[in-house]
């Protein structure tokens, strides 16, 4: 290997670890109190390494976010694309909670995600750097779960009442609050994502058309 | 006027001056850094009559939010009732989105109560008291948001596809949602009226179940 691809991959390596170290941080003390120095310490590096990976703090944990939401879409493209082989989007009038409990049961939500993506939108309100990149980030992530609608409509017989871009927007706005609320109610991780599922199902219930019957 | 009264009085205008100089002062440090010293200071009481009317800053933030809230509340109300008058809700196949804007039109939405909300929210998410009272407060907002949704569909030749709680509480996220990507995106009061307007008539369409001609 290279002199280059072994740096590279240290610095890949380094870069994972502050950020595993930030996420145990941020767990204990929240995203205000999680100092530079105290996620330094816990991954073991030097300030100097720290921002060599990261221009500040806000920007490592905005791509915490970023991390979450790819996890949490590639999960559901993955799950989606095993049920187009099942034979299982095909069926007319199935199922929307089916559908949606099936589609996104593999989602990794959890209560600290949901800490994590509030605390640092709250920095995003108040900081327009952080908000343009919080909001590129939103509309990355928009643009695949955009897709991911697409494909299941091409896929089957199921027909939207929104345009796919504009389904995704409201399923994900939908999914936020849904998640928020689980939290709040005190809700362990496993009942988090039931609420969720839930509450995504009757909305998807709202967007989907079903053919009338022959 | 009795003792009591007056005494009732005073408090009455104290809370309110506490509750004001808290917004001014979560105005400029957000609340984290908004001390209950400063609040005091700022309204020009001590902390013995501020602990005389809360039981702490948390509480008096929450009941801010509670009163933001109200307040969009009975102002659309007001309007849906000024609108049934006019007899404006029983046209047949009326435009979602003439509904949604002159319903909402009256909105005291703004950056700084959408601020407010969400750093409230963030406290509630990690302390379970406060997020028991800050559910309790949405709630009672679901419940009369409720009712004015079904106000609607009894005036009218309005139907919903969804029951009206459910209708509530997808209008109040969807709303949410778009509150806070406005503000992020740096609109100013008037843009964000206007974005939440237009999010907020795309989903009315989708719930709103327009009868087959005739």
């Amino acid at each position: 290997m290279s002199d280059t691809a072994v740096t590279s991959r240290r610095r890949e390596a380094t870069r994972q670890k502050l950020l595993d170290a930030a996420t145990l941080v941020f767990a204990e003390v929240g995203l205000d109190a999680a100092s530079v120095e105290a996620i330094c310490e816990r991954a073991g590096f030097t300030r100097g390494a720290f921002y060599s990976n990261f221009d500040s703090k806000d920007e490592l944990f905005l791509e915490l976010v970023g991390a979450v939401a790819r996890q949490r879409v590639d999960a559901v493209r993955t799950r989606v694309a095993a049920l187009e082989c099942e034979g299982a989007l095909d069926r007319v009038a199935t199922d929307a909670l089916e559908i949606v409990q099936s589609v996104l049961d593999v989602s990794p939500d959890d209560r600290l995600s949901v800490l994590l993506m509030n605390e640092i939108r709250i920095h995003a309100l108040r900081t327009p750097a952080l908000a343009a990149a919080y909001l590129a980030q939103e509309d990355e992530m928009l643009v695949s779960v955009t897709q991911i609608i697409a494909d299941i409509g091409d896929a089957g017989m199921l027909r939207f009442r929104l345009p796919a871009a504009e389904a995704a927007r409201l399923m994900l706005t939908v999914w936020e609050g849904a998640a928020v609320r689980a939290v709040m109610a005190g809700l362990d991780d496993v009942q988090v994502r039931r609420r969720i599922n839930e509450e995504l199902a009757r909305v998807a219930q709202l967007i989907l058309e079903f053919p009338a019957p022959r």
